[in-house]
């Protein structure tokens, strides 16, 4: 197997639609555009799931579903190092038992899930850079279409990283994540223009690290959007403002791709 | 002078938009629309300037003009009491120089801010009220549209009282505010959908009373939005995110007007 190269291995396709799902060496991913295929020009967004969680999270696949329905984005998915499709080495394991034996004995989960996921992140980052040139290589998206990238928890660790090393994501839109310092170090060097999503009433995080996280954050253009409840549940209306966001900073204007 | 009609006295139009200025017995008021009237069916919304400032601040007349030539909305703009137009009694004119004092030696103005903006707002809710039956006795607005309200500061202050006293209020958008106890009292009985904007680094209001307002409103449906700088600037994009919460939730479909 090229590992440079995406290998398509199986597509649905469900209210217009399609999910290519796909492999570049290790890295298992899925592809979510009109069933037509990619809109040229459109941007590419990359979406990063929760901790636990995989490229296909029910979120994560709404949110795409919206993006690419009602504005004919490019989004993509890839699992995270021993999440979803892959395996999970003998270190993860260990994080993943220590996270819930804390939970099962009413423990902080907090310095597991730092260790844990700045570990992923060092291995996510190179994979995501790794992702980005080979959707760049598809004849389909190419290497001119503006990037964005989106993320929830583990997801937001991850896009923090990436965003500060790789230049070519140019805006991100992050949601509600452990505030831990390599998380505030990140949002330091970050430029680019960014939002923040928090839930006010999130019992497992709390408010006050995303009100830091968006203190901590260089970017000029920045914006943290709070809304009450306790589970990060888009509605409509805030998917929609979301896609906004990357309409208006990825310079798309947002046509209807069905 | 009949107290129960609306008086038209003048009219200028700029960029698409009418300008009709309005007396209503004692009150001073505005009424933006497309050039060519109100929009039938087009929601009306009510703006609350800041403390000091008049029907015809700025950053009101911005704001109502975005929402008129993008939106078609009907914006009425009336002067607080000892406002714009209108004469300040003795009184009034006390608190003026108070904060005068107060800011020239670098004391705080809390006290007297609370002292006064409540004041003015137990008089500015009859008076909106007023507006409101008189605006609904015009032919080309009625009293089925459905109405909003927006403002900032003291703008916030006689918003929560009238949306909390009033129940022709389906929405309100507010700005930032010194959240003193009848604030947070008000906001506390507040059950409409409601967005709170506040900038981040604001030197006069700071950033707790914002956190502390949304916290305490009552209402289910609502949203805080926070903006780095230190002044309420809004952008283009801050301006249609505005524009956005009243089409959403007045049930209006944003068509343009002109």
């Amino acid at each position: 197997m090229n590992h440079n190269t995406i290998h398509f291995n199986a597509e649905t396709s469900f209210d217009g639609v399609l999910e290519r799902s796909f492999t570049l060496g290790d890295i298992t991913g899925v592809l979510f555009s009109p069933e037509s295929g990619p809109v040229l020009g459109a941007p590419l967004l990359l979406s990063g799931h929760s901790g636990g969680m995989h490229k296909r999270a029910p979120g994560l696949v709404a949110s795409a579903q919206h993006l690419v329905t009602t504005r004919g984005y490019t989004v993509a998915a890839i699992d995270a190092p021993g999440h979803g499709d892959r395996p999970r080495n003998a270190r993860d394991r260990e994080w993943v038992e220590a996270l819930h034996a804390a939970r099962a004995a009413g423990e902080s989960m907090d310095q597991i899930i730092t260790d844990y996921n700045t570990s992923l992140a060092e291995r996510a980052v190179p994979e995501w850079q790794a992702t980005i040139d080979a959707l760049q290589a598809l004849p389909d998206i190419g290497a001119d279409v503006p990037i964005g990238y989106g993320g929830t928890t583990l997801g937001v660790v991850i896009g923090l990283m990436l965003a500060t090393a790789e230049p070519r994501i140019a805006a991100a839109a992050f949601g509600p994540v452990l505030a831990f310092d390599a998380v505030i170090e990140a949002a330091r060097q970050l430029t680019i223009p960014v939002e923040f999503t928090i839930s006010w009433d999130d019992s497992e995080i709390g408010r006050q690290p995303g009100l830091r996280l968006f203190d901590a954050c260089a970017s000029v253009d920045k914006a943290l959007h709070v809304y009450p409840g306790r589970h990060q549940q888009m509605s409509a209306f805030m998917a929609d403002n979301h896609a906004r966001f990357f309409d208006n900073h990825l310079g798309w204007a947002g046509v209807p791709a069905i």
